[in-house]
């Protein structure tokens, strides 16, 4: 080619790109470091990975079926998985068919589906407050506004958020990031004023299989059911993924909504990846048919319930003059409020990081990035001995925040 | 939940998607009648796959990396991963190093995320016209213009499409759908432009393996090459999978750019996907490391050069007086131009469809939908004999049209 000089790029990339936060790249270069210890993200322990049965199950899928495997499959998935996943979820009163369910390339993805079927730019999205990190990233190319609800207000009516808002966004079970369950009412609310307004009613519900004390709640998607048979009609948009059942490197989840939503969800799933891997899909079809799903849940929940507990008597012991909190009955994660409302856990964080523990602020979280005053804490990935280091980490950071 | 009346739902579905076309649809309800000859798929054939080989790939991956595989990745892809991919396409002239490399689920993917990340509503993107399919899929909730660029006309100047588009999209080796390769001086003409008004060029590379006569062109990327060292720093985005190279079934794709491409790209995948599966990953790294990739190509080729040849045939003897066609040198189609102007090929594919041939019409390939005087035939899926009777069937329509 010619040597001539070349013409500084203006890169012109788009609006949105410029409004992202640089919280992910801060963990990565911040879990880079030696000894750092990761109360941040959202990981399951790696050693709950069932791996021997995981690699048997792939190389069996492959031999026995190499053109499913590794070929195309139909953009909304393998149809014996979304058979599996919807009699996974069928009750005598909810009926769910092949066309009720779309396998999506991980529960990020069905993010990205639903913004991309329903919201053009300025549409309004109703979102349970504080809401998942990885939802406002999804969205946020697609410039929505917000109402955020505050579904932990016992008079709450969903009717005002509902009414123009392309949908609502909730994560009923141990919400990401307060850990907290949506009362039973409350949910009754927001289905009903779903179906009554007919407002699509998003239910993400990756942690659903986390329950340690108590039995589970009823789900939006159950509580809409009419008990009429047939493919389920009604206004929930039910969002799952084996990422916290199985193993999260699969990146396999699953849409379950009325076959009108199913279609247009896969006219979106071609335009951004034509189909899910066939190898991964069948991986997760045999953790189903195996039943390795259920058999792994009690491993599950024996390792993470006492992880909660070490997690709860470490804060109790080293940081309950600086942050009240409330014990999640499931789930990964426990959300930490400062006492002093002038707290800002954004600056704190890099006291944190100083200290050796990364912990995820609550600006994050927070539609309008404003809400400075709160952290989340992970309680599945680390041990109780390091659970406990973490949060000494901490304690000597916020004593650091409060001499700077 | 109370038994009141539903309202009916107003969907509330963005605009786009009333814009797609329903060809996707036509064809798998078309691929699911019994004796169908698809011609117009983009597939390989499934007894390529080396299923064996990557049975025993993946099931070993799951057992030495179980949380590599089956864990959250970077969202920028495996590390060894990217180094394998940056490895495999530097040269002495071109350096890459792990920063050029972005780890994709899927090139379909990959098209979604540079739309993503450089296209706003309204905004330009120059194309080589007639152009692939699944990029105005990709593309079109993003609602761009388009300036279409005749690569093939011996005077083209890139510059008037450049200026004033966000960026330029080309298939340089056997170009879908037209399995045209773009001339050497027309390809220096694209990176010299691109370099000089600072446009960002696509080269979309998913055959360029499949090349069954003659030598292969230098790509744009190579052409770009500064012999400087560091990485590369170009304008070039250069995209590629392992879906036509080893099994599309795993979904594995790459963008090689700039730094700073990359890094806007990883902020779009974040968003879309999070990570590309771990697994899949790591069965591609296996294949590049085993050398599986070069092992198999030659395979590839000596099966796709003689239905190449056959398609031909058969197309002399039943088709010349309707159509005509180039010989590809490489890739997986021919494209058959109508004689007649007034032939409608969006009209042929229904007599095509009840001759029992499924073919892809021009219409689906034009940015504005209007040109139907061509079909783009696949020669790689079907055996010798098939593509014959595929062929004889296409007579029989083109008769049937005439007739009706």
């Amino acid at each position: 080619m010619d040597g001539g000089s070349r013409k500084p790029r203006t890169s012109g990339f788009v609006r949105w790109l410029s409004s992202t936060n640089d919280v992910t790249r801060v963990f990565l270069a911040a879990s880079a470091r030696p000894d750092m210890i990761n109360l941040a993200g959202g990981l399951p322990a790696p050693q709950t990975y069932p791996a021997e049965e995981l690699a048997r199950i792939a190389r069996q899928a492959v031999l026995d079926h190499p053109t499913e495997t590794l070929g195309y499959t139909a953009i909304e998935g393998l149809p014996a998985l979304r058979d599996a996943i919807a009699a996974r979820f069928s009750t005598p009163a909810l009926s769910l068919t092949r066309e009720n369910v779309l396998v999506t390339t991980s529960g990020m993805q069905a993010l990205d589906l639903i913004g991309k079927v329903l919201v053009d730019p300025g549409d309004r999205i109703a979102v349970q407050c504080p809401t998942y990190l990885g939802a406002i990233d999804a969205w946020r190319p697609r410039a929505p506004r917000y109402h955020a609800m505050r579904l932990e207000t016992e008079a709450f009516d969903p009717a005002p958020a509902f009414t123009g808002s392309k949908f609502a966004y909730t994560v009923p079970n141990f919400s990401n990031p307060t850990g907290r369950l949506v009362p039973l009412d409350i949910r009754q609310r927001l289905v009903t004023t779903a179906r009554h307004s007919g407002t699509w009613l998003v239910e993400d519900d990756p942690y659903g299989g986390l329950l340690f004390d108590g039995t589970p709640l009823p789900g939006l998607l159950d509580l809409d059911a009419d008990g009429q048979g047939g493919p389920y009609d009604g206004p929930v948009v039910r969002m799952g993924t084996v990422s916290k059942e199985i193993a999260p490197g699969l990146r396999v989840g699953w849409m379950i909504a009325a076959p009108e939503m199913i279609q247009a969800l896969t006219l979106a799933k071609q335009g951004s990846d034509l189909c899910t891997s066939g190898l991964t899909q069948h991986v997760a079809l045999g953790a189903l048919q195996t039943g390795l799903i259920e058999r792994i849940q009690p491993t599950l929940r024996a390792l993470y319930r006492p992880r909660r507990d070490a997690l709860i008597a470490a804060l109790e012991e080293s940081l309950a003059p600086w942050f009240t909190w409330e014990i999640p009955v499931g789930g990964m994660f426990v959300w930490a409020v400062a006492r002093d409302s002038a707290i800002n856990t954004d600056t704190l964080l890099h006291h944190a990081l100083d200290a050796g523990v990364c912990v995820s602020p609550s600006s994050v979280f927070d539609v309008d990035g404003q809400f400075r005053r709160a952290v989340r804490l992970n309680f599945t990935l680390n041990a109780p001995d390091r659970l406990r280091e973490g949060v000494l980490r901490l304690a000597r950071a916020c004593a650091a925040l409060r001499a700077a």
